[in-house]
């Protein structure tokens, strides 16, 4: 099984340094993949933190070398497995963005400062506002008229932000857009901006922060709808006096199939300060995914190996219940076994325990042959994945684990 | 607020015994729900037991006026919340379907005997099997020639069924097609079945049982696939010398929009008893969220009453992560004030606070006027809610009660 059987072309093209076959093995964050699952029950996720603070790094340096000011708070919603958290925290690299008061209080257990944490929220209840003025230092962004009125009069005087929606979107997939054509629930549009500024002035409350959220997933091609929307965002920007930053939300988007370009981070930097920079702003940036996909995966065992009707079916003891992306979002994640077997490699579905029709965790991966028993990891999977698992079927049971 | 205002036509088409308009307030289960909610924390979950009784008595009565000895087993599934799930034991009119052994044991620590409980996993592994094999009374249908033989191994001589598929489909929503033209995860095809039972035999099993699953929301338009996938069976069942029992699963519609007739049953259960009674076959059914979708209500507050870009947005505090049927697969919920107030009925977009494009619970809701403060129920929420919630954004809490 300790193959030396050469991959396909372009079957390793997600190769990178935490993450790569080394003598027909898998290593993910600098460990042997199979020796670290041994004796460990499946399905788990395993982290690489290493490559989180790579990305993390990759988006501060770009902005570093395009001479932008920024601070980037990670979307604590992606994943908040905890070590992974304070792993996060020891760095000081960046603050966390939240959308509920349970995410406000786990980000301060965890070490955070109330100036660490935005608060982006939609749909925000009295009782998430009364957390939120308890904890004065954390900034929040408004995403209605309704949300600056009731914190105003909890909070009069403060600091905010509003939530904007420059009607322009980009991502993975049309579901994800936040700002497209069609009006979204997101944001503060112009016919009522001026009003929402109104009400903020009434309570004393200054604006210093403008926030739009574009998509999840862009990639170079959609740069220039970013453009556009940061273009639209000026008619925003010119009616804010007290405006020091544009956070830009998240949404950055990943490699995910070998057919796309990775994000061009320079040209993404040099976009972002060519609109921020002469207004003298600085960018905030949201990314959940962005630092969490490519860092982990979800390894589980593969349990029954069958042809039906063409297809050839790697059933594994894992489901869309633990990891939904590909399932609602058609983001697919990246098969690879942990110990690559010798022989003609096959085309595989992978498919898992839920009985849904759509628990199908891969399609057309192109696999070396497995056998009943093996282990199977799906990369991609460090985002979206144990922050929003179910307990559907009852199959809910799983495993979290920092490999590095 | 306890207005005397009269719906506009065609607004209450919903209307059923358990849920209903008295004097402006929602009557669910038989209990005024705004007083039921009284010092309830919000957002909950509210179940009918009598509904899913109905429920359930309709389906066995249509049957029995066929003259189609039959069998029903609750797909747990959709609904597990434990006083539901005792009082559905109490009245002996079913058993369980499950498809993990959580469930198994959990519908045994319910009171329900092995004999009460049917199987039908796909991608089982050795351990599940191990827990099926140390519960010999319960029935399992094999979906994979895979699971045959491993149960063999560990249950020689058992009854067993097998999982077919059938190749023709229909529902609510493309992606649940469980047995459509495409190939799906699920069943047998004919290329294999005689191998299937061949690998049966090898283990003194008698293949007693066919099982196929059919789609999710057929409704009477669907009938003549539903005959088509019998029909397509019949190929099966003739190679089944101890077959006594056909499985058709779940996946009947309820009336979800003004627009679609109700299943007409009798017309079903007749066409089944045409299928199967000439052969001395009885049928067995799995229904879930037929039984519980309208037999349940998430009742949330309303916290945002704002108009967006031409929409009007009441923002609730409750998301997608405790319903996510309408979000995933198309099938709305009906939005329903539990106090109706005077006014000029508006149209509604109801959003969610899961911070996701798609947290949208009900589009072009017509419906007296909303006010920040007010509750709101979203019926037809009963099935696939708690049972698949998640913390996703750490928005996970919520409550269940039976009202009646």
């Amino acid at each position: 099984m300790n193959g030396a059987s050469v991959a396909p072309a372009g079957q390793d093209w997600w190769r990178e340094p935490h993450r790569c076959y080394a003598g027909g093995r898998l290593h993910f964050g600098g460990r042997d993949l199979a020796e670290f699952a041994a004796g460990i029950e499946t399905p788990f996720f395993a982290y690489s933190a290493e490559r989180v603070r790579a990305n993390l790094e990759r988006l501060i340096g770009a902005l570093a070398r395009a001479g932008m000011p920024h601070r980037v708070f990670y979307a604590i919603k992606a994943n908040r497995f905890a070590p992974l958290v304070q792993r996060m925290r020891s760095w000081g690299l960046c603050g966390i963005d939240t959308c509920s008061p349970a995410e406000v209080l786990y980000a301060l257990e965890h070490g955070f400062l109330e100036t660490d944490i935005l608060f982006t929220g939609h749909a925000v209840s009295n009782a998430d506002l009364d957390v939120l003025a308890a904890h004065p230092g954390v900034h929040v962004n408004c995403d209605a008229i309704s949300t600056i009125r009731r914190l105003g009069e909890r909070s009069p005087g403060r600091d905010i932000g509003i939530r904007i929606n420059p009607q322009v979107g980009a991502g993975y997939h049309a579901g994800v857009h936040y700002a497209g054509a069609k009006p979204s629930k997101f944001g503060l549009y112009p016919d009522r901006f001026e009003e929402a500024l109104a009400v903020a002035a009434s309570f004393g409350m200054r604006v210093t922060e403008l926030h739009f959220h574009f998509g999840y997933g862009y990639l170079t091609k959609d740069l220039p709808r970013l453009g556009a929307a940061l273009e639209a965002s000026s008619w925003f920007m010119d009616r804010c006096p007290d405006l020091a930053t544009v956070d830009i939300g998240g949404g950055l988007g990943s490699r995910i199939t070998e057919d796309r370009e990775a994000l061009d981070l320079d040209a993404w930097a040099a976009l972002i300060a060519t609109h921020l920079a002469p207004r003298g702003l600085k960018v905030h940036l949201e990314p959940g995914d962005y630092l969490q996909k490519d860092a982990g995966a979800l390894v589980c065992e593969v349990n029954t190996v069958e042809e039906k009707s063409g297809l050839m079916i790697a059933g594994v003891n894992a489901g869309l219940n633990l990891q939904s992306l590909w399932a609602y979002y058609q983001t697919p994640f990246i098969a690879a076994p942990l110990e690559r077997r010798e022989g003609v490699s096959q085309v595989y579905t992978v498919t898992g325990n839920i009985n849904e029709a759509i628990d199908i965790l891969a399609e057309d991966a192109c696999l070396p042959p497995l056998q009943e028993g093996d282990l199977l990891a799906l990369m991609n999977a460090g985002g979206y994945g144990s922050a929003c698992a179910s307990n559907h079927c009852m199959r809910g049971r799983f495993g979290e684990y920092l490999v590095d």
